[in-house]
């Protein structure tokens, strides 16, 4: 296979009992205790991952619970997660810590103390996943009669970011001597007061945390809309993206690393990591055996209500046999429903067809196989620069992630593709990505 | 003395270097790592604290460093506490964990999860201390020209706290059968949709994440205002409150305790905790010796800056060695000024003396003598019901901690005040609070 420089990235995404929607009924699935999810990432470092990832978002997924009942588990509960990961960097020493928190529910100043503060608890390996938020659900939380239309989203996420990140940078490294003989504290040449107004946000700061470990947390994103991908461009580290096949990747990841010149940004500034979800047997009977015995466990209600949640339509009325019906616009994920759609018609699905292929990747990429396959896939997509890394996502939970560890770990290792040991502490390190100067130093700096 | 059935209650308050103004410039004080805030904490389990309590607000006293440069530290820089206390739940076994949250600028809904994933992840520890947040300079970081009135505050507050409080019973305790072979993950009779439509806000719910082991975290609130003691009387368990003098402390514990009836509420239901700052040495004059050694250590601007900040008035132009002036009304903290004024009119004291009178406890209960001294103020008001227990705010840390925790804890022992096992695991059993029902169980169960 052709040669690429450096080694994959590698997350591992977090989903209560495995993603795979059915994966909580399955007889090894674990429940969703503390202890469970300190053994997740406990696991996850002692395989020298970058960094664990949560989802998030601030609601239940009440349109699911009209279609699926009491049955389907996914969105109802879960630990937040700035909080979750706070204890998390406990119980860790190593890897990132990455959670999702929306720039559509949270206010930015409170949203940046908290990313810092974890940033200093965890001696540097936090990540902040900014989402929109595209659950009209969650809006009803949050004194909404309706959700943002995408655009408005958008466009507040892109001013939140730039207050975020501007609030980041209110304290340089060395602002605080505290010199006690002196009685000086602080440096007030080094305090930076953002006095940020623009159309959804004013914000004076300064923000009262010190500048973090990694000057500040890694910024992910997970839009692959238009404005997402220009957004995500702009600011965003990490993209965490969802793509069938190597040919829409391979367009992703060029379109994507050709966007950050127009913002003075270096390709390796951004890291693009899609989701997969692997099954990994010794042989591929193995792995496909245990493929099928996750998606036995999904009854048709959970299939749709997943489906519909994905398409941003209710598909409850239509034959279960039949083709994909033509649906109307959405205001939700845009990108969600344009992968899900393309893959129907390009397969000819039908509904049912259609929600057991999404059933155990939530619309990424499935792929069942021997360690060897597994390895061979994901070796193809980094190499042809469809993906920097992976966003690996366990159908079940520990098994699929134990599986994966074993398995396909040693083998990318074989094939110099992964890390053996930690080559740094922070979650940058890990990434390789730089640890960002402070803006308002640098401009003093070029200003003498 | 006369005899009161029970034991104290005690709480460990920190702020970094010890709640002195100046403590930060002493030899002996530690600055703010995470392992100081660890030791901090476990140091107070291992005396059975009841909880450890921190503090806050979102922002920078700008006001503060107007006033006094860069030589005033407190509330300059801190750990998000949110996110500090979930780390902290990891590091300890059995204290509770206090944080403090505005209503004024969070939405119920976020804060309502993060105190809920806090008590899950501490096993049942958690507390909330509800603020309404008097500073201006907040104000300026949440897209706000000015700080809301003191009254609408209030208003925002008590509704904010129906909300929160309503969101805390989404789910029934035994709402998640998790049945695997029926595919039954919960239970749709046992979910609580909250629908609030108020004048501040309109939140559906429900909650994302089951009820707590508490039933609800704790509800904590300091504001000693009228509309500060009402708002406590119908929704606190806690009151973290400030008095000066032996009468004033029976006043305000009667005033509190009889507002409770109007409510369905037991006088038991609600504990009051003056703050207490205490100067430990094994003579009366070590002791002094002690708490001199911090006073000489505050500057003028300084001392200035703090009393500005407690009087919400600019105190910089007036003579250092004359009387305090009329003051204009103040929007931001009433009791704190009331209770700041009042010392000094009572004391005739000069604007100099002032500052130095409050630069140890900030307007709380300052204590100064051997662990008998000390022990026999708390045992007063304990007895004649002025407090429930106290809220020891340590003028130096770590050295006024270990003071009282090595002299007077086992003095409150010896007199049978205080407790030398936890009783029980949860912050609840700590406090002798009984766990909450579900109000929509409740409401049930009462129309069956």
């Amino acid at each position: 296979m052709a040669k690429r420089e450096g080694q994959l990235r590698l997350g591992a995404f977090y989903h209560e009992g495995g993603h795979h929607v059915a994966a909580w009924r399955h007889a090894g699935a674990a429940s969703e205790g503390l202890q469970d999810l300190i053994d997740f990432a406990r696991k996850a470092e002692a395989a020298k991952f970058d960094a664990v990832f949560f989802a998030d978002g601030p609601g239940v997924r009440l349109r699911n619970l009209a279609v699926a009942s009491a049955k389907a588990h996914s969105g109802v509960r879960a630990f937040e997660p700035v909080t979750l990961l706070a204890a998390l960097a406990l119980a860790t020493d190593r890897i990132g810590l990455v959670a999702t928190a929306s720039s559509s529910f949270n206010e930015p100043y409170n949203l940046a103390r908290q990313f810092a503060s974890l940033d200093h608890i965890s001696g540097g390996r936090a990540g902040w996943n900014l989402v929109t938020t595209n659950d009209q659900d969650a809006a009803f939380n949050f004194n909404h009669g309706a959700q943002l239309p995408h655009a408005q989203r958008y466009q507040r996420a892109a001013e939140f970011a730039d207050v975020v990140l501007g609030l980041w940078d209110s304290w340089e490294d060395d602002a605080f001597p505290r010199d006690r003989e002196a009685g000086r504290y602080f440096d007030p040449a080094k305090l930076h007061v953002l006095d940020h107004k623009g159309p959804h946000f004013q914000v004076l700061g300064p923000l009262n945390i010190p500048r973090t470990p990694q000057g500040h947390p890694v910024v992910v994103q997970a839009g692959s809309s238009e404005p997402g991908k220009e957004l995500a461009a702009r600011t965003a580290e990490v993209i965490f993206t969802a793509q069938q096949t190597l040919e829409e990747a391979i367009d992703f990841y060029a379109d994507v690393k050709a966007r950050l010149a127009r913002y003075g940004r270096a390709r390796d500034d951004l890291k693009i990591l899609p989701g997969v979800s692997p099954v990994v047997g010794r042989t591929r009977a193995e792995a496909r055996a245990k493929f099928e015995a996750l998606q036995e466990l999904i009854t048709p209600e959970v299939g749709l209500g997943l489906l519909s949640d994905h398409l941003g339509a209710d598909l409850s009325g239509y034959p279960l046999d039949g083709p994909i019906p033509d649906l109307p616009p959405t205001n939700g994920g845009k990108s969600r429903q344009t992968l899900v759609v393309d893959l129907a018609l390009r397969e000819k699905l039908t509904v049912r067809e259609l929600y057991l292929r999404i059933a155990g990747a939530r619309g990424h990429w499935q792929l069942v196989g021997t360690p060897a396959d597994i390895a061979d896939q994901l070796e193809e997509r980094f190499v042809h620069y469809g993906a920097d890394g992976f966003n690996v996502m366990p159908p079940l939970l520990p098994g699929s992630l134990d599986d994966f560890i074993e398995l396909v770990v040693p083998e990318l290792r074989r094939r110099g593709l992964f890390r053996s040991e930690y080559e740094g502490d922070t979650l940058r390190d890990h990434l390789g990505l730089r640890r960002p100067e402070n803006r308002f130093a640098r401009r003093i700096a070029a200003a003498e």
